[in-house]
């Protein structure tokens, strides 16, 4: 059956008129980017490779993006979050483990004694990962992890940390996603723990969370089917780990990274290495009031080597202070 | 601008004749299925999940489907084909090696002694693996394999070994994708290896393809930038370890999985153990004529408690014989 004409004329106003706010929108991406050579650089790159005709063009199946996590899409001081989350578990568990009070890492923490805690480094780091993030399933892990999630709060914001996401970043890895992208996060945080998040926060589906991960086992207990967490490192999903987890799990080589410390710089390389048209871009953090600013001398996060690569070869150094309108989705212009 | 009333009623048939070749395939799936409880089942299940208003509806985020490869997707008589890649790679690598010809696992593949290389085992098997798929970049490896694919032929078909994967597969991979399904391989067989061929043969692209995997290590030789494969196994993912890399990787549980051999009795018990409505399949190999038969006592693919569990508790045993219609590609109905 035919419309009648003059419906059919009303149908297609009616269309337009609905389409309306999407044309507005489709005209102004990325509105937390102040126009500048950031944001132009972004804009510039994604309409070269989504433009058919473009001798710069990438089929959907090849436009992947990846994400540094920890000062790349969220804060990440005075220490990475997933630290934090590992001292408030070793406090909460240390009722079940009395011999923690005289053992170190763990004395340290319950003694807040911070000077004694980083004279146990990285070894410390990593005794701590283990105690808090294994001898349990995978499933149990996702509801420590989300309930901390809930009810911890920043030392400085007071807020939650899934609100102490940058607002720019969120706008960018949607403005990706519009244009046919598949984002990724590549990052040194544990797998299940930034799965907890990264779907509801950062519309990051588990399959494309990529970090470091832990040895599990597989549990039949009369029945009972688990994922075991092991005390023990598989991958160390940092530095020369991101290319290596990045071909093993995708198999395929981005075409657009982003980072913002010197832990990202072969994740970088790698997707610049690539042939046709590719994208670097580092987050620096410059806004001391907003954020923090911190690089070369940092021990959180620090970007110096990977600072002066993209210096000399012109890769997109986003200066937080000068380039985003607001940091957190909480901020006022 | 309205397009005219005959115009516009041309364009209506002729869009719908344009369709008609699909509403006639959308009306039969899977056409190398005989009518009978294998594809029923199949379809039944694919129907209820996917109709919203069922109370087994699964959101399409949700839709994971996982396949063992070998014996499920394509045969693996007389040996696992990656094993024939394997011999066949040593003997092209042998005149590099001059060692090899008095050191087993090596000399038994070059003397063609079967005896000798069954005697070496699971040991001497891993030998021939670490030889022929590390010390090289990931892009050589996949070079290498499409390279065999390519010229190596099946000794009893004499085809390519991409040419015996299962019609009725194929169009299962196909309809479960129209019905909004992710299909993911989850195989004992290495990643690399799986990847070389599992978009073009299976539509499977390389961050759906799950396997067993070696070590590798990320090089920059002057600026020459690669993944380097190491002879170190890092996950094996057979039986237990197939859980475990859908749990790393995927990070949700299939609601649909299909193996072939007692190595996938983990993967699809762990597949029926979630929520909701779930699928479990086995193909049974049962037809000596067009394939070949075998179950309890073959050293390959071995199944045995994996059918018992299965016909006690009702999963879909597929029988090769009285369900497929054709069982390769290039067979006649």
């Amino acid at each position: 059956m035919q419309p009648r004409p003059a419906a059919h004329a009303l149908r297609s106003v009616l269309c337009l008129l609905l389409l309306l706010p999407c044309l507005v929108l489709a005209a102004e991406p990325l509105p937390s980017w102040r126009d500048g050579p950031s944001r132009q650089a972004i804009v510039a790159f994604v309409e070269a490779v989504t433009d058919q005709g473009s001798k710069d063009y990438v089929a959907p199946a090849e436009r992947i993006a990846v994400f540094d996590n920890d000062g790349t899409l969220w804060s990440e001081q005075p220490l990475y979050f997933e630290v934090l989350f590992s001292m408030d578990e070793v406090r909460r568990l240390a009722p079940e483990h009395p011999q923690w009070k005289t053992q170190q890492p763990f004395k340290a923490v319950l003694e807040n004694d911070h000077k004694a805690l980083a004279e146990q480094g990285m070894d410390g780091l990593l005794k701590i990962v283990a105690a808090t993030h294994s001898g349990i399933s995978t499933e149990q892990f996702l509801a420590r992890s989300r309930s901390w999630l809930a009810s911890a709060r920043h030392p400085k914001t007071g807020r939650p940390y899934t609100e102490m996401v940058f607002q720019p970043m969120l706008e960018l890895l949607g403005y990706l996603r519009d244009k046919g992208f598949r984002t990724y996060i590549v990052s040194g945080g544990e797998v299940a723990f930034m799965r907890a998040f990264a779907e509801e926060v950062y519309g990051i589906p588990p399959e494309q969370v990529i970090g470091t991960t832990l040895a599990a086992e597989y549990q039949d207990k009369d029945g009972q089917l688990s994922i075991q967490r092991l005390p023990k490192l598989l991958h160390n999903d940092d530095g020369p780990g991101k290319p290596v987890s990045i071909e093993a799990v995708i198999g395929r080589r981005p075409v657009l990274g982003f980072g913002n410390s010197d832990g990202d710089l072969q994740m970088l390389q790698w997707t610049l290495a690539g042939p046709g048209r590719r994208f670097a871009g580092l987050v620096h953090h410059t806004d001391a009031n907003r954020e923090w600013a911190y690089d070369r001398q940092s021990s959180v996060g620090r970007l110096d080597k990977a600072l002066d690569i993209a210096n000399r070869q012109g890769w997109t150094v986003v200066d937080m202070a000068r380039d985003w309108r607001r940091v957190y989705p909480f901020d006022k212009e």
